[in-house]
């Protein structure tokens, strides 16, 4: 079969290898959609993901959907969600959260294995999904609803986390939110904060495409940063109070700095983006105002929400999908991701 | 002025009386629309509100909305909401919070008035909004944006109840909500967990037309527990896993015994409907499913929130408004609620 | 060997029964010292623990400590908690987590075992420790350290219960805190409130003995509810504002509207007696003051606490046994147990 | 009478000045003891306090203890602590919350005075405690019992800072915790954390006397940073997990990056210290371990438990005073205080 894989030092190419076996409690499932991630790129660029270095040979891609060819050894499907059945079978179309947690360590024992310590993630430790196929361990997989299409699916990992950001945000109806950066993330959390109750979401972003998209979306205040100051528009807009929840998902020095002089007294700033190295921030005004700063990581539990906000049509995850190619395009697509603000999300096809 | 009027022993009259004048930190309002809430049924029938004597000769209602006509001495407007304009002179229209905080005991410096061990309320300690005139407290008021009707304006407070009820869950997104009760309160309950992003609403109401109107309203999950066997739906509607949030609107034993069976372990059930005595309940499933009963009291910063939601379109109050009467109708008003299940929410309007 | 086993129908006795074999995942454990808990009497008397049946044929008993003496096929040994090591071998002394989670429903995979929707539990619906020997899960197991007698270490579950408890109640440092019942595990449950930085803890109990055995612990404030308004009295000693933290631990109608009665507005309530039916409780200042009624359930995460607390001499959990048998007397046990409030723990030696 | 004040430009002088008259709801105090806090020696050296100029002509000074010598106009003394009696007359002795909050913005309403964006505060931008006297708002006072001395009640404001800390941190009893910086904030902190139930507590303290304190204090885990790889040994000694709880009590980049490094995924890290300027931190694994950076500042409802925990002995706040003066000696307290580490805290007594 056709696989996208890393081979260190900046050496990623398409190349025909066997299709996989599932082993105990996985299954074999024909890649249908991939979407393309930020993390892609990062690693054939960096050849890490957040420090940990991606294993030379792997496939990359993590956000997919795929039909179930295979069912190996031993396997038991869990009723992890009540909004999505645990009935997989040979056929089914399933999407997979990619973080691949230890089972066995503090955090994995207490039901947090988006943070276990010895995490693994497909497309970085663990084949992944830029390929025909794709072995997974079924406790990772959830059934797609038939109201789903392939196109939407491939968003269903990407809207999870976003997800998890705004659960991690403690936000509450009523809220004012601020979103810094309107790349595929960022919408997805500003589209999450609107259905969580937010009475306003600010969205702050550079590119002028990108602008577009969210306002086309249907959100009504998106300023660019770069011709309006944001914390002084962010103070108007919430009567010089300050936006109850800030989500930083820039991963820059400056929009840290922004977000924690934008958000009130008392809030709550996500940092969703990661930094590429060591930031230079003025925590003064954090710890005299007692807002906290809270990462988040992944998902957690999260693909329930995510499938039915797509099933019933709250969320809409192909608004940023702008390109569609097949998988045989897999490197012109991690280009176009990495080379133009106009790619904004890039879906790889069957 | 007309004012309408509880005198102790079910003697409740609508009479005339002197137009009140603003003391210090108080506004004159002109009433536009007032409510009657099931708070000033329990009045004219018990004489008392949750165990507090209403004061003989009080004038009752405290749902209104009203144009201020006079500013007393020393009045100063707090810039109580992001969402809500301070800027009240004479000609505004207002809404306000009618419960009356001492302002000094251990709450009230905490800045939590809704449960202040000394509140008084409109209506029941104070002259209320069943009048052509109310003086009330700056402090509490809230300018009604142009955009709100009167009729709707009349809803603001019930809504602020609602967001309270809903804040007290500590409801996130995706999560599976029951309410019990879709009486106005059980409505607009259910309306601020939708928009809280709940995957899942699930209602059960024993009278048709109040169901009616609960699925007009778009509700998909309408139950009649004298048909269903609700506890058993919702495990099936959850996979059974249960409600992750139940909010319980009726006040009897047997909804909060079908409440504590119907959420999840590790659930919260939300209590707003006020018992008129102890009830009997088994508390065996809450203490092993480490379920939490939860009280809520009116509201609690959440007139912003309730303005916000209505203003946007968001959520409509007027949906359960099935009667409109002229204040001088107040008394045949109070007997329409209390005798037809038809009468959901009664408006009295100038 | 023998074991003390119920057989349905008020049917227990001390029997000659098979040394048990450890299996997959398991340990041998030889039993050193097993205390008396509620749930035994229960079982003995009603023959089943909060609505679940015993087994017929089960060993009783669960709280113990042992040395292990064989370790089954295919056994790991977590790093469970921070305060303990995991390096468990053959003649190592354990204790163990006496309810046993399903591992795969949606609490189990959540890390929420206590709350499984299947749960087991040691001495219920599996053979307990009243026996000479006893085969457990050994990621059940933790390390007693050295510096633990025997005596103490069957302590060490009740009293992670009792952590458990002051866990729900979201106690802080300063929390004034109220405790009806003063049996063991009210005592327990001071003591860990104590020990969680209580400006005051205050304990209820009508019998003599179990106040004098808290007088002598240090507790300042034991009252005998038979001639003290106990209400009055935490508001005496909170002036006027009532305890943050309620711990119900007698189970009864009576206390339960105690417990209401003497929380503050906004306070919590843990529940940790179980009723042995329905009770008559009065929501209504529950709703208006905003309280919370939280269940709390066995332990969750909590021995590496409760072993600490005890290691570090912090806690003595043996100020409450009053009587130490021989496994061969537990049917006498289990009777003064049932007969005497003096009797408050009785422990089973090897 | 003789006060110290800053007169601006590093101009810090005692001088003579009148005799403060106390405006409606203040009281006059006259100052029994008054310690030097590293906010006044800031001052002396930035002039200002977290970018809050200080007033030219203020008093200096805000820890301190006094007698009530008149009461002015309009008093009302509230209940405002369970802990506390609100007995307050003329010859009382009295501690106060040096933060001045505006009482009438978004914060203040909601009884979050400690983070009012008005904010004032005794000895900045209000004539503070080193003088012979200071009025001071009878609502910002609170009684001080018998059982304390004047040496010790001139820590109630820091210890209350301290307890301030570790609410925010939401530690429990069992949760390991981390102190960056042995001063007298940290040293407060770390005896809170200790009597809120810490299983352990690790102090990381560069300087030899100040460890010396720690460890005379009890602390048996107090670290050279110099010598000891403290990340490693938090590891080490919490079994390969991290610590539940840091608090940075140093304000450097490089402590904060220590903190970031040593607590556990999902834990928390409450920023104490303030930064002079920007940090560089590398926020990477904040993100990815979902750990929160928490700000705090000053008090926040904690005097009533810093009393308490003086009064009842539960913490010696005396154990880091090293140097005790007359206030005449007030520039010789801050020269020293400034210049040697061994200086811990210096105390003026009247």
């Amino acid at each position: 079969m056709k696989a996208c894989k890393y081979f260190g030092n900046h050496d990623v190419r398409l190349v025909d290898t066997e299709v996989p076996r599932p082993e105990s409690g996985e299954l074999l499932v024909k890649v249908l959609a991939t979407g393309i991630c930020g993390t892609d790129l990062h690693i054939s660029t960096h050849g890490d993901w957040i420090g940990k270095p991606a294993r030379p040979g792997v496939t990359m891609g993590h956000e997919f959907v795929g039909d179930v060819v295979e069912i190996g050894p031993d396997v038991q499907f869990l009723q992890k969600y009540p909004q999505v059945s645990s009935e997989i079978s040979v056929g089914s179309r399933i999407c997979a959260e990619p973080h691949l947690p230890c089972g066995s360590c503090w955090w994995c024992i207490r039901g947090q294995g988006n943070i276990c310590s010895g995490i693994g993630h497909l497309g970085v430790t663990r084949d992944g999904s830029f390929a025909e196929y794709i072995t997974v361990s079924a406790d990772r997989c959830s059934l797609v609803p038939e109201e789903i299409t392939n196109h939407e699916a491939a968003g269903i990992e990407p809207l999870a986390c976003a997800v998890r950001a705004v659960h991690r945000s403690r936000m509450e109806i009523g809220d004012t939110v601020l979103v810094i950066g309107a790349g595929p993330m960022g919408q997805d959390v500003a589209k999450v904060a609107a259905l969580s109750g937010a009475s306003l979401v600010i969205i702050s972003e550079p590119h002028p495409y990108r602008r577009k998209l969210a306002a086309d979306y249907g959100f009504s205040h998106v300023l660019d940063p770069q011709e309006t100051d944001v914390v002084g528009q962010v103070m108007e807009l919430t009567r010089g109070i300050g936006a109850d929840v800030a989500f930083e998902v820039a991963g820059l020095s400056e929009t840290v700095n922004q977000a924690i002089s934008a958000v009130r007294q008392g809030g709550r700033l996500v940092q969703v983006g990661v930094p590429t190295g060591a930031v230079t921030v003025d925590l003064r005004r954090l710890v005299i105002g007692e807002i906290e700063l809270i990462g988040e990581h992944a998902t957690h539990w999260d693909f329930g929400t995510a499938i039915d906000l797509i099933r019933t049509g709250r969320v809409d995850v192909t608004s940023v999908i702008t390109h569609t190619l097949p998988l045989e395009q897999v490197l012109e697509g991690m280009e176009l991701a990495k080379s133009s603000m106009e790619a904004v999300k890039v879906v790889l096809e069957a």
